[in-house]
């Protein structure tokens, strides 16, 4: 058995990898510092009770003669998949159309397997390291990576006939959503070249602008090119427990004509077995509570207070609006230097821009999952220095 | 986006969704018939309650401030990996070669992804369909269904050169288990020729016989070529729970004598967040706990039952002695052909041997997932006029 080769282009090191492993390296030479976390992608509340509730009730549910049950359908419950249709869709998706997964990671995976003869993929740069990281692994031919920057309001020009393009929108890292024109601009296009869009929604939650669509099927035509990944995990904490969705709509088609919800759902069954059933009952809890809800205006204080710090200090900050990111320009520094700059002398872990593609350099991505206390430590050692292009860093920083 | 040319070549039926339909169309035109379903290969006892309680705590912990966790490590927790390696490897493998999963069927196809460059691939005939549509899937060019039949002991000549060599042990559908010198032969096959063998262990705890191996990992060698995929779904029931794991020891290499681990990390992480975290709780409990071997003894006893009663009318059976699964030859008979006949004339649901390989041709797959009284009562039914060789069925069924 030969090495994939496509493995051998991958990095090694993922990029939370070293950032952990920096992080550690400096707190073995400074124990007892304090550091404030705005690195992290994770949410930190607890679950609300009534859905933890539900789980802790699906657990013991199987345990009694009348409760268990043991594989369940791979697409996942009628019930949950009914209750998104209505709560997520408004009925714009039917139930049939929405799979539920073990989170939006593993069903990127999985679509991957589904579009592996793609002779070409469009990644916005910068972008969540997967969608790259999985398209090497399966040995696309051509990937463009198509800068998202200030200058074109992160809308990237498209290459002719892409068979494939990444949304992520809200978009990790930079924070930025499309409007209803841009999306529309975007629809156009697949269907034109007959390209699928794969549209990662996970912080779809965090819009709070009511004008901005909230699921790339308010926009007309998107049943035909896009497919959804959505995920509890950042909506309700559920990153642990995992449990997400993707919406494939019996309209979309490939190139041919032919309907793609039928090799999908052939596919899942192959290599999926479900989410686990007491997850699932934990997804069926979360529209009948709302403390989650305050969770996420939690993190948008948080993040609207970051924003107005760095902006206090000249920044230009994107994103941190409408999503639990904020996007920081640092014009004239490596975003890698920058990381070490805010560990060393901020004592604050934000994540380098470049980590997600190389139009990600010189910006960071910073963090609001984490507690306002610490946000407003964090904030107030934030400072003029950079922006002012003081050469702050004494040696290259070899990554 | 073009079509996947592998899809095209798949079955659009997979072999339990076309029993369900022959079934429900049976009921459909005989309501209030009393069916002993034996085509089914799931558990059916609810989880005993120390392990219930452990996945109740587990949610319950989620919903407080010192309890919750968001991502866990994409390998799994460290003390269910801990726990593993002492209770079922006895310390031949480390936690660090363990990776948990959310179930084999999944592990399956994150692992065909990182042989999907494989040339060859070896499957033995009859087996879990999932090891072939996998591999189509992934379009790998020369697929060997290698016949395991009673006259080879049901150990598959292989031939020269294969990548990658699939064995499920015990077998589903036959119930065979290989001896230590079956797999020490396997072993030294793959040793030869740089092959990889995966070895689906997911009914070893139903290895009744002390001087069977239960793990490859006990026979020489198979460290450096054998990967283990194992699961708690038929051992304790969590086949809605999603639970399972994949043993990859770090001796393990490629052609070129690099190891397989570190890309097999590399692509984990990648495209897999974890089980999920209380399905991992509920995993830590299953060693402290006794129930889950008392029901797999009681499914024993059925499969045991089921033997004698097949053999006492002259059918030759094999397995049910270390696996659930009975392996009951019908020749003369096309096994869609028995299944239709075991529901009609006998009101009892089967497996028909044909959907695990032609190999299965002319047998049929019982399964031990019942009630003994269920048994019973299908074991009264069975008589011999199959083994007489009447012709019962009237007009030919398509398929």
């Amino acid at each position: 058995m030969k090495r994939l080769p496509s493995l051998e282009k991958l990095n090694t090191s993922y990029l939370f990898f070293e950032i952990e492993k920096r992080k550690r390296r400096f707190l073995c030479d400074h124990p007892n510092v304090d550091i404030v976390d705005l690195g992290i992608g994770d949410t930190i509340f607890p679950l609300p009770s009534s859905i933890a509730k539900a789980m802790e009730k699906g657990a013991f549910d199987l345990s009694q003669e009348e409760g268990y049950s043991g594989y369940g359908q791979a697409q996942g419950m009628v019930r949950l998949r009914q209750i998104l249709a209505t709560n997520i869709y408004h009925e714009k998706i039917t139930p049939d159309e929405i799979f539920i997964s073990d989170g939006a990671k593993c069903d990127i995976g999985r679509l991957q397997i589904l579009f592996n003869n793609a002779r070409s993929v469009g990644l916005q740069d910068p972008t969540y390291p997967v969608y790259l990281d999985g398209s090497m692994i399966q040995g696309i031919p051509k990937v463009y990576h198509l800068p998202c920057i200030p200058d074109n309001g992160f809308l990237p020009h498209l290459p002719p006939k892409l068979d494939l393009l990444y949304i992520c929108n809200p978009n990790n890292p930079t924070g930025m959503v499309y409007n209803h024109e841009q999306l529309q601009r975007l629809i156009d296009y697949a269907k034109k070249n007959h390209t699928i869009i794969l549209v990662d929604s996970t912080y779809s939650s965090y819009i709070q602008d009511s004008a901005l669509p909230r699921s790339i099927y308010e926009i007309q035509g998107a049943h035909e090119v896009a497919i959804e990944i959505n995920s509890f995990s950042k909506m309700v904490g559920f990153s642990g427990v995992r449990l997400g969705w993707t919406v494939l709509p019996k309209e979309l088609t490939f190139e041919c004509g032919r309907p793609v919800w039928p090799d999908w759902h052939r596919l899942y069954c192959t290599i999926f077995n479900g989410a686990s059933n007491i997850a699932q009952k934990g997804g069926i809890a979360v529209f009948t509570c709302e403390k989650w809800r305050e969770n996420i205006c939690y993190y948008m204080k948080n993040a609207s207070y970051l924003k107005q710090a760095f902006q206090k200090s000249g920044y230009a900050v994107y994103g941190g609006e409408n999503a639990p990111y904020l996007w920081v320009s640092i014009p004239n520094h490596r975003s890698w230097d920058v990381f070490q700059y805010f560990l060393e002398k901020k004592r604050v872990i934000i994540t380098p821009g470049v980590g997600y593609g190389s139009s990600g350099e010189h910006f960071i991505r910073v963090s609001s999952f984490n507690r306002f206390q610490k946000v407003q430590d964090a904030a107030d050692r934030i400072d003029s220095s950079l922006v002012q292009g003081k050469n702050f860093i004494s040696k290259a920083i070899e990554v």
